[in-house]
């Protein structure tokens, strides 16, 4: 039986429906059943389901610590939102906007806390495991957002850092996701350790892609406006390749256009744009994206694997690496 | 051998000096390590060890996860001293004040992580257990807290809700701290409970004699300006009841001190505890103070008991309800 995506990311819908979180006082599970209904995609909980489903068929057992991944990741955007002073989430108001900080702040505690419980969910002997390998990855993730944070202040980023970064803000998760399904359903060490590897590599591609969508993504399928990066200096993959490329004239533009504190934004998207072009950045960033696909993909090709699970990953990875929004 | 509660503060103070948060980035660490070491009187992992005493000598074994308590009892006190703009805590200023908010956040919620990953020190029998007890202890935490900020808006809060809320916020980490300690010792689950509901009991009494103390304490020993919740409006056991019990003048009075929004801070001070002084409300919090702490008495007369050891208790609560500060 193959593992279709919809049908999955539609049990991962109701079980979120579903799940009772809590109801007293209002102010505390209001602002978490709206972030976590404002939908997404469901990548991370899909990850868990997939890592599972690769080495056992009956993926089902594995939804309530699978939306645990996903609870997680909306407690660091609750918390994320605050700290970037974000107005719209999902195109929708972000929590602090619609109510206020300490109820983000509050409620997103408790989002924590719920995503443990949901953990709990798992058979005892896999729990101590998952536990431990959760408690680094939420670490990792603050760490990330927290260097993410201090790059806004940094005149220079170097690509390394950037790197290491965006691995721990995004592609641990990932990766903690897959090896979580994978280690539940009672894989060898060396497939989990792998099929991780695989969601790491995959998360770093996939971040890339999110800069360079940024730029080069078409408005319609996007989802939201081209150049919100550049308008804002975002440290992104592409900036932080221009500044280190640029020489002369090339880089006197594009740092006038970095300091400039009134500026018309689509002037400014346009010109920062040509200077990327200029630099050979939109290149440079999709042999980086395909590189980190290509690890993704050695990573499946050492991995121990029936063939119709292979194919699924194959075509995950894909669909990771062609997506357009 | 009997349990001499100042070299358990040497140390657990040791342990938390110990052990090794994190270090990259500082921004994430620094205010957690910064936080910790502010001292206070460490009553929670001193409450864990005094839980596993009770039961077992060898004490020095629970020291890890009666720290993890602690640290998530300042996790709490990082996110609500931002949401209650404190400037100061301990004397000392508040992380937020230190550094920023959203420092405050995000080393707040590393904090969190942390107290969870101390958890993971215990004996793999008892660890699921105490994990779910940990994840309800969060939660009712975090909606007591939520509670306390609603009662900041609200015109009237009744005693039955703020018992509730100080229960949540305050009383259920006394008692799952002690619970705690019960279970790594391998106590029955009567006693378990039996020492929990002591725990609650004994919180319940600590929180009120702190209301009380704020209007009734001296100064010196009580080491912070008495009166600050009579500035400040707080809705205390005190001011409940003064709301309750006021008619005429009295009520008068007393809500024209609460409405005034520029006032002589002492005079304020004053007249209000005047009022309370008139209504009967330093002999009516005490009353309730003594009957927690009868009710707490009363759990360990239930317990199945080494004779040592219920002196050891009762000595411990008779030192809490006795505090000056």
């Amino acid at each position: 039986m193959a593992l279709y995506f919809p049908t999955v990311t539609t049990q991962i819908e109701q079980k979120i429906n579903s799940l009772y979180f809590g109801e007293n006082p209002p102010e505390l599970y209001e602002p978490l059943r709206y972030l976590m209904q404002l939908g997404g995609k469901r990548i991370r909980p899909l990850l868990t389901i997939l890592g599972y489903y690769t080495f056992q068929d009956d993926w089902e057992r594995v939804v309530t610590p699978a939306v645990g991944v996903e609870v997680f990741h909306n407690f660091t955007l609750m918390h994320d939102d605050i700290m970037d002073n974000a107005p719209l989430r999902r195109g929708k108001v972000t929590v602090h906007e619609k109510w206020d900080a300490n109820t983000a702040i509050l409620s997103g505690d408790v989002m924590l806390v719920k995503a443990y419980e949901l953990f709990a969910d798992v058979e005892s002997q896999y729990f101590k495991k998952v536990f431990t390998l959760f408690n680094q990855c939420a670490t990792e993730v603050c760490e990330g957002q927290q260097k993410d944070m201090n790059f806004e202040t940094q005149e220079e980023v170097s690509e390394a850092d950037y790197l290491d970064m965006i691995r721990q803000k995004t592609s641990v998760l990932l990766g903690f996701a897959l090896q979580t399904g994978a280690i539940l359903a009672g894989a060898d060490l060396e497939n989990e350790i792998l099929i991780r590897d695989f969601g790491i590599a995959m998360g770093l591609g996939f971040q890339i892609k999110d800069d360079f969508l940024d730029v080069y993504g078409e408005t319609e399928t996007f989802g939201k406006q081209v150049g919100g990066d550049i308008i804002s200096n975002k440290k992104t993959f592409l900036l932080i390749n221009a500044q280190k490329r640029a020489e002369g004239n090339l880089k006197i533009e594009l740092e006038k256009w970095l300091s400039l504190t009134t500026f018309n934004p689509s002037e400014k998207v346009e010109i920062v744009t040509q200077i990327y072009n200029q630099l050979g950045i939109k290149e440079v960033t999709e042999q980086k994206i395909q590189s980190y696909f290509d690890k993704a993909f050695t990573c499946l090709e050492k991995m121990t694997l029936a063939p119709e699970k292979r194919i699924l990953l194959t075509e995950f990875a894909q669909m990771i690496m062609q997506r357009q929004k």
